[in-house]
């Protein structure tokens, strides 16, 4: 009686078993997508608390709108190509955190049974949303460019139709590639002439540190949904993300999460914005976080290189949170190294979480996110005394 | 291609438009459930949010684990009987509202094309989450004791099963009506001898100003899921609601919620415990509550009476926020009252939202929580403009 069908699909939870087991601190994980705590700047949101509930404490703690805090929504408007649009924000839902926001438009676009594409491996969360909504999935191959647009186009030829094509364009997870600059024109065309819609799924984006950010999908067509969140530029914890949509579109979604949760937290909302929007806060903290991240992401790939470089190869990543390493043991199994891994003190999340229709065996996922350059060493190094050598 | 099926379920946002005209200044709203503005502790939340990010920057701004906060979920165990069990907290969900929760648990529990049981008329929400998800609704008769459980025996007698039943015992949306001790136990009786679940959603069971509450359903049958929420009694800006379950329906609650949300927001979960749990801090402000509610109460069913008594009868509450007022003139539609009742600067909710299968076109939903006592003059003046005298 307590397991539906929704409940079946969503799958188990043993991706949060694991990150539970990581929580242990003798544990070093690279397994989750965590800031970097040092990173967190607690000063400005403990400030924008006070602001927020001196200056407006109804704004902050009364019932608000489903759509959410109209600041909020013209920042994030703003942000995305919309500051000259009188009703910028009208195309922006404020949603708690953006995996509300893939879970709701799943919902308010396919219907189940529909057909959702997406690269193999793929991000976690959104499998676990896909499939809890009952959608069918079409896995298509990805390299180090991201998607295979051209073998996305061959399965639209047999006459497949997806609903929606899921994608994070810029510093994939878990494989940390970005989708080319060809690539994104070819996606877009395809959704102009088949009408499936883009998700451009945009967690990392601001976290680069090396090379030009290709264009933006929203750029090159209006069938395109980006999803971004406070959760990587600001603190997860807030629980904060947005989707910028076409109208109709957002409408849907707003239908949806009016009946999942009223609205996303006023008070959090008021403190994204408060700390977000004041002049000069982003800028900076965006700097710390990639000077930051690309030390720890150096800090971990010459690690590995040094200790394991005859037992994987690690790509050099130029932003975001991870790198998707490969065991070069074409017949190794990274699940089966995670047992042993955890019980040398130190976690990652094995290819197979990530598998639409493949398993990756040889791929595990590292996160250089949370760890200090003393913990990755540690972690290298138990890595290194579970990962059979040649 | 925008609007899926969930969407079209979801159905029209009529009272979210209804809720967006209220908030215009000129117009008194009895519409909301929305709290009193001044007996929002605004300064206990803020040193709240203050000591949670100076103590425990992380626990409030770091991801956290799905179930909730630990000490929130161990608070809300105890305050429902699970005081002594040392996992007590095993059967708590926090959600984002008491909203989130019946969405997750009509999911994990019902699947689509389903059966729900509940009172006609009902709240407005719950109505929106259950069509949302696609199920089946059983309207069952109520009156002044609440949900006809004998109505409901007869459904099961001619082998309908729904897999839910859902009621508000204290203080019902909209109708303000408890339900009785007898037919709690009777209900429970069913739940047990038919295999069904009893959601009872209790947001205004602490705002009793008068008499003795019945016996909680969970002390009846342990097939009772019991939401609860921070909305009435602390602020409903936070967004902090909770599910006490049996722990098969609360792990399978959990499943859902990480694909929806990954988790509450950290920092409005600590700021929920710091202030319930504070000592006498809870005790204090549901006096002031009471007291409160109690006024109004006073205030709007006395004034209804004075100056509409020959055209609407009202019930004297003892507790909750709404009162369910019927009009005398059995061809009155207060659906059609209201577009004169807004222009005449007063906006209430007709019967006909709350409708399962009837229209109830003789009732609507008048809250005395919002307003103060001048205006809940104003407003009876207004409405008294706008109801045919007979």
């Amino acid at each position: 009686m307590v397991k539906s069908l929704a409940v079946e699909r969503a799958g188990s939870s043993a991706i949060r078993d694991l990150l539970e087991i990581t929580e242990q601190p003798e544990i070093v994980s690279l397994a989750g997508g965590l800031p970097n705590p040092a990173t967190l700047p607690t000063d400005a949101i403990a400030r924008a608390a006070a602001a927020a509930l001196e200056d407006d404490p109804l704004g902050a703690l009364q019932y608000g709108p489903t759509e959410g805090y109209r600041p909020l929504r013209r920042w994030v408007a703003g942000r995305h190509g919309l500051a000259a649009d009188p009703h910028g924000e009208e195309h922006v839902l404020v949603t708690s955190g953006s995996q509300q926001a893939l879970e709701l438009l799943t919902r308010a676009l396919v219907d189940p049974g529909g057909l959702v594409a997406l690269a193999d491996p793929a991000y976690v969360g959104a499998l676990q949303a896909l499939r809890a909504a009952g959608v069918d999935l079409a896995a298509i191959p990805a390299d180090g460019d991201g998607l295979c647009v051209d073998a996305l186009a061959d399965r639209l030829a047999t006459g497949e139709r997806p609903a929606l094509v899921y994608v994070v364009a810029n510093f994939d997870n878990p494989s940390g590639s970005t989708l080319s600059a060809e690539r994104r024109v070819a996606l877009a065309a395809l959704a102009d002439r088949y009408g499936f819609w883009i998700v451009d799924d945009d967690p990392y984006g601001d976290l680069r540190w090396h090379g030009e950010a290709p264009v933006p999908l929203r750029e090159l067509t209006d069938r395109t949904i980006t999803l971004g969140s406070a959760s990587k530029v600001l603190a997860p914890g807030l629980r904060v993300g947005w989707a910028v949509a076409p109208v109709e579109v957002r409408r849907a979604m707003t239908t949806l999460k009016q009946s999942a949760d009223l609205h996303t937290s006023a008070l959090t909302q008021q403190i994204v914005h408060r700390t977000l929007a004041e002049p000069g806060f982003l800028e900076g903290h965006l700097v710390t976080l990639r000077t930051t991240y690309q030390a720890q992401a150096e800090h971990l790939v010459g690690a590995l290189r040094t200790k394991l470089g005859d037992r994987m190869t690690v790509p050099e990543p130029d932003g975001g949170m991870f790198v998707w390493a490969e065991l070069l043991d074409t017949t190794a199994d990274s699940a089966q190294l995670l047992d042993p891994a955890v019980a040398a003190g130190v976690a990652f999340v094995p290819g197979a979480a990530f598998g639409v229709e493949r398993l990756h065996p040889t791929r595990m996922r590292l996160s250089y996110a949370t760890a200090d350059a003393a913990s990755l060493d540690l972690a290298v190094d138990r890595l290194a005394g579970v990962i059979p050598a040649p």
